[in-house]
């Protein structure tokens, strides 16, 4: 029997190496989220000199239409930012790029979580795809979106009129390179990632000279109690096997060590799997807050969202689907089931923006599997090889479990 | 000049000895707050040797009337009763007495606060009044009040209609042995020792299988965080000038460890020396004991009060008169200016509740100053001399203040 | 094809109404862990009458073997001990039992676990096996185990010599009744229950006068700090995919508010699904409960393990066996996969004792999925069919995996 | 009789009025601590314009030498730093002033502590000594004292040559504006302020992402448990006698929210009133600190000293001397005992330092007692008058008990 992916001529070697020139360059060159400025013109002159059809999507966001006939629709995702890291993996492409945060603060910036192996990767799949039109029929959306670390990018594409401009798809794939063996994939079934909120709490007390507690409101002391009473949420509250994470992330608060301060700030990451978990932690925070401002006699705090990430849900018939394929593709021996991982993305808007079901797969970057740098560690650094060419060729096998045909006869 | 103190004729060596024995069988027969039946009894048996009038008032206590022509009316109060507490002294008059407590519960009893020294002291000075009627003029009223660990007794006798059946005094005074040097005595001008007042909390929770938090509401939990919340009433909300005490003395909950109880329970005793301070922490406690219940998503908590020791405050005026008369009897070496104690009494009502001023001080009962037990341990045991003699004296020349005289020509 | 099941014969209206009389008398007179005379008695009985060869082991167990020629052998457990808790369900055969604890107080005793059922369901299925020898061959090892509750039984048994006294089996099967719909199976493969450990803990403090915390150090304030902090282990430490539960279950200290105790002593319950996972719980409830004694100036407290509940896994190919039994049996619509359990079983060591694989299901016992009184209520009261057909068929069905034959043949 | 006060002449108007302007012009021009150049100029040039002796000391302090022939030597410190804060006082002279922080920061400064009132009114006092020579004899040493909020001034001057370079007087005396009545004075025997002792903590975690707790050691957590712990050494440790207060004025942990960052960083204000318990508060915190760390597996932190504020007592023989001539001088019922204050001051290291005994006092710059705004408040504007004639005056007086005398037959 044929399968799809066997219609699909492999890179040869001067197109691998303009692939991996390709890599290089990106990841010498990363952006801060949503200011993927020139990724976004590399990606597109990539495209042009591919023939592909593109256009400018959520600011930085670039969507290519390789078309090829009648057929299904299919979106491959590859995110594009990099992140506020100082580079120290001593590659020789390794990043000396700089960026400017909101605030102003100039920062060093690295493909810390190694976003730019996704965007070769994608390019790499679309020029074997497009050189290869005999094997597949059927439209395939690639979408290059800005802005993942901050959840802000697939929203923005979204609401920039992605699905208007683009045709709409029959499922929305994506991947992410993992601390794993580099050559191997590990896809769910079900819940992908974490959802995640981000919350900011400030909480106000009354100032006061240090020496003087009893003209105060302490809110060190009514914040350190809250960080404390946040933790008997997970311990207490919810089901043992319902995993959850609360983070705490910040802590600021006061100026002078002999002043009582006004205010105190904290931020929070949570983390859950399914949305009434997700509901019943945000409410105890929210109520934790609150009551232990009471218990100081505080004002109530303020609670802000700072940004959630969305549901990341792997629609079991897409991914057995794709897990087929990817068997198929990089052999069964290297395709491994996971379940859910604690960390978040915003990809899974991008389908349940349109009801489309999504598939998201980890595929790995790495010689060895022991003390391998986690995704932001500023040691982050890939192996280009198998890297790139298991992730072009999953990405690949991945579409084609939409556009391409498994034909039995084939081989005859 | 002569002192009015003067006046007064020491006991005799067979007075003395009377007084010893007295003493020894007190200490060796103690009995349970508003159980001090045979104590009254015997109280009453050796003011009826001395022919002083009597009666029985607020169940176990005794009131003493030693009248002596015109002349002003002062109260001396001595509290009766003992604790449950196993003597472990070693004397050879220590209790071997046993009590029942509220529940039933048989328990061994100890006179492990002195009062047996201040009854002894109280008929001591009674017994050395009555003999030297020539030295002083008015009425002496003794109080031998019982109940004053349970914060009953007070109350329980001017319920009963103390100072409708006595005279009412101009002052009324007390005295209370301490860890101090036997021969010396302590007193302030303002607050003598702190109000206290007992709460019992009860949280209510959820219950559930120990291994299954996400069922319950874990009370263990939200007193815990209760009794740690608690302390910042003292360390932050209070002037760092106005002494406080918050104890948490006991805490109950559950009774198997593989179930989380519903509920779990805990006694407050609360020391403050002003009304205000203790109207703060009061409401404190129990805006902090609700606020932690709704952090835990739980009922509201029930606060009960258990019983509640009133101001004891040295009135500035009678106190300075008091202790001038104390420097004339014992020395004014041998008295010491203090502060007030954190320790509690109820014998402030005893004035207060018609309005007229106590003045209440402390005497030692050891023979040295250091490693010396103190008040309600097992080990509590005073030296009868010069303990019993220094009391005595130090009653007489209290109650002289109001009903003898210092006399300049007495001596020409 | 027919199916092993398929040679058993159902029990007539006579045995059929046999057994629930049975399970009514159990339910009617449970007794204590390790405290089972009359059920053991009882047991043997009607294994005597079915001419089951029967010794007692580990104290109050029966084990009863069911001999039918060659063959493999296989074990069956049902534990047999009840609970201290008042009955509440109105059942006409509720319990009014009573029984002894260690400390001599008398309590009322329930099967509010339901291992009534367990038993009652053994037992009609070794009569059904009796009574169709013909469709299998080999020996079945019924272990009618005691005191399950207090993690005793089962080493009990084992310690006394069980697996040299009766035959050794390829597999030890067991099943609990749970809060599920009559009629319906739930079955995991790999971890079934959670491991659980119980600890007693005691810190020592320095006691004093309830107005002197600068005498003591305050064991209350320590213990709540413990327990705040314990919250996260579960919270902080460990792996949110990790289910844990820390649970602390008591907590005492303390006779009188105005004291300040020398001691408090809390007790705890936790439950972790892998070895390596309870290692670092135990590890990190040590050093969160001498750190915080440290940070209190206390001594060191004592950590003494009250018992512990070993793993229960099941063992993936036998779990694989005995499922597609219980599929033919039941139906495959009333067998469920279900995950690990957070509560604890004595089970697993019947077979890790000897190194054979165990496997371990549930059965539900009520008409309804909601409002379902949980185990260890007072009002867990399951409806006897066919709550009890389903069980005495499951367990059939699980021994016949080994003892019977599936024969393709047989239906021509 | 005639009190050495008397023989002092009152300043003339115009003399006034110079030092009202003298005090406008500080009050409008501030420098932060250590930092007082402009304000030394200023001091230097009124006691040149005086005819005064003087030399600079410890970088920006200023001593000026009133020598009035034979006699004793006493000195006066008046403090001359302002505060980062910005004024909201609305006073027509208030400061629009600004300096520039240790790390660069540039703040707006105000004299937001009132030491323009101190400085204005020592200037002032000189000016009187200066004219009514005839009154005193012996030597006056005016100490202008840089950096007191920062605890570094009188150290800086001691550690310059003080008292090698100025004669060493037989006692120091020193005076604060507070939030009382103008025209009053508050001095107490003993000790006068807390001593404080400033700390910054920081706890060392291990960084990780904030969805995965497990990879971390959470700083955020541990900081706040430490906080909450804190707590018990006031309100446990601590004899409730003895006023101590321990805050933390800040608390900064953290970038970013989905970040458990590596380190949380705080600093803690003490204030005690002893040597003994500064000592135990001291070890209490370390205590605390490490073992919270223990507790959570964390690095022992680091506790580095950031400045500490010494005794400051009022040696009560020479604050008896001052006293009765504070109340020859302003009328004795404007003369009121007080206790010691929270507050801290460096000002007892310029007696401590060669072992003479010092004496300070507190004067009232507010024509009303309620709400007036506290020291470091922006809203801290003393009323000129009668503040300033009444610190000048209790100045003369201080050091007339020295270098002045009461005079019987002077009134013949």
């Amino acid at each position: 029997m044929t399968h799809a992916i066997d219609r699909i001529r492999p890179l040869d070697a001067a197109a691998q190496e303009h692939v991996h020139a390709l890599y290089r360059h990106l990841h010498a060159h990363p952006e801060l989220s949503m200011q993927e400025h020139a990724t976004a013109d590399f990606i597109a002159a990539e495209l042009d000199a591919l023939g592909v059809e593109n256009f400018r999507c959520g600011g930085t966001g670039v969507v290519g239409i390789l078309r090829n006939g009648e057929g299904p629709v299919v979106a491959f995702r590859a995110d594009t930012d990099g992140l506020p890291i100082a580079e120290d993996t001593g590659l020789d492409y390794a990043s000396t790029a700089t960026g400017t945060l909101a605030d102003g603060t100039e920062v060093p910036v690295m493909h810390g979580c190694g976003h730019d192996t996704h965007v070769a990767a994608l390019l790499a799949a679309a020029r074997m795809l497009d050189a290869s039109r005999d094997g597949w029929a059927g439209t395939i959306v690639l979408l290059f979106q800005p802005g993942e670390e901050t959840a802000a990018g697939a929203r923005a594409m979204v609401d920039d009129g992605l699905w208007d401009r683009a045709p709409r798809p029959e499922a929305v794939l994506g991947q992410h390179v993992m601390p794993l063996r580099a050559g191997t994939i590990a896809i769910s079934s079900g819940t992908a990632m974490a959802m995640a909120d981000a919350l900011r709490v400030t909480v106000r007390g009354k100032q006061s000279h240090g020496s003087q507690p009893q003209h105060a409101i302490d809110p060190i002391v009514l914040a350190s109690s809250i960080v404390t009473r946040l933790q008997t949420i997970v311990s207490r509250e919810l089901d043992p096997m319902d995993p959850a994470v609360v983070t705490v992330g910040t802590f600021h608060a006061g100026l002078k060590e002999n002043i009582i301060p006004d205010r105190a700030e904290f931020t929070l990451n949570i983390r859950t799997l399914t949305p009434p978990v997700r509901e019943q932690v945000l409410a105890a925070v929210e109520r934790i807050v609150k009551a232990e401002a009471a218990a100081a006699a505080a004002p109530e705090p303020t609670i802000e969202k700072l940004y959630d990430f969305p549901e990341n849900y792997n629609d079991p018939a897409a991914a057995a689907r794709v897990t087929t394929a990817l068997e198929h593709a990089i052999g069964a021996e290297n395709v491994n089931a996971t379940g859910p991982l604690m960390g978040s993305e915003d990809f899974g808007h991008l389908g349940s923006a349109i009801g489309v079901p999504t598939v998201y797969w980890m595929f790995g970057g790495f010689d060895r599997d022991e003390d391998v740098p986690m995704n932001h560690s500023p040691f982050f650094g890939p192996v280009p090889e198998p890297t790139l060419t298991t992730a072009a060729r999953a990405a690949v096998a991945g579409v084609l479990a939409w556009v391409g045909s498994d034909d039995e006869e084939a081989t005859a």
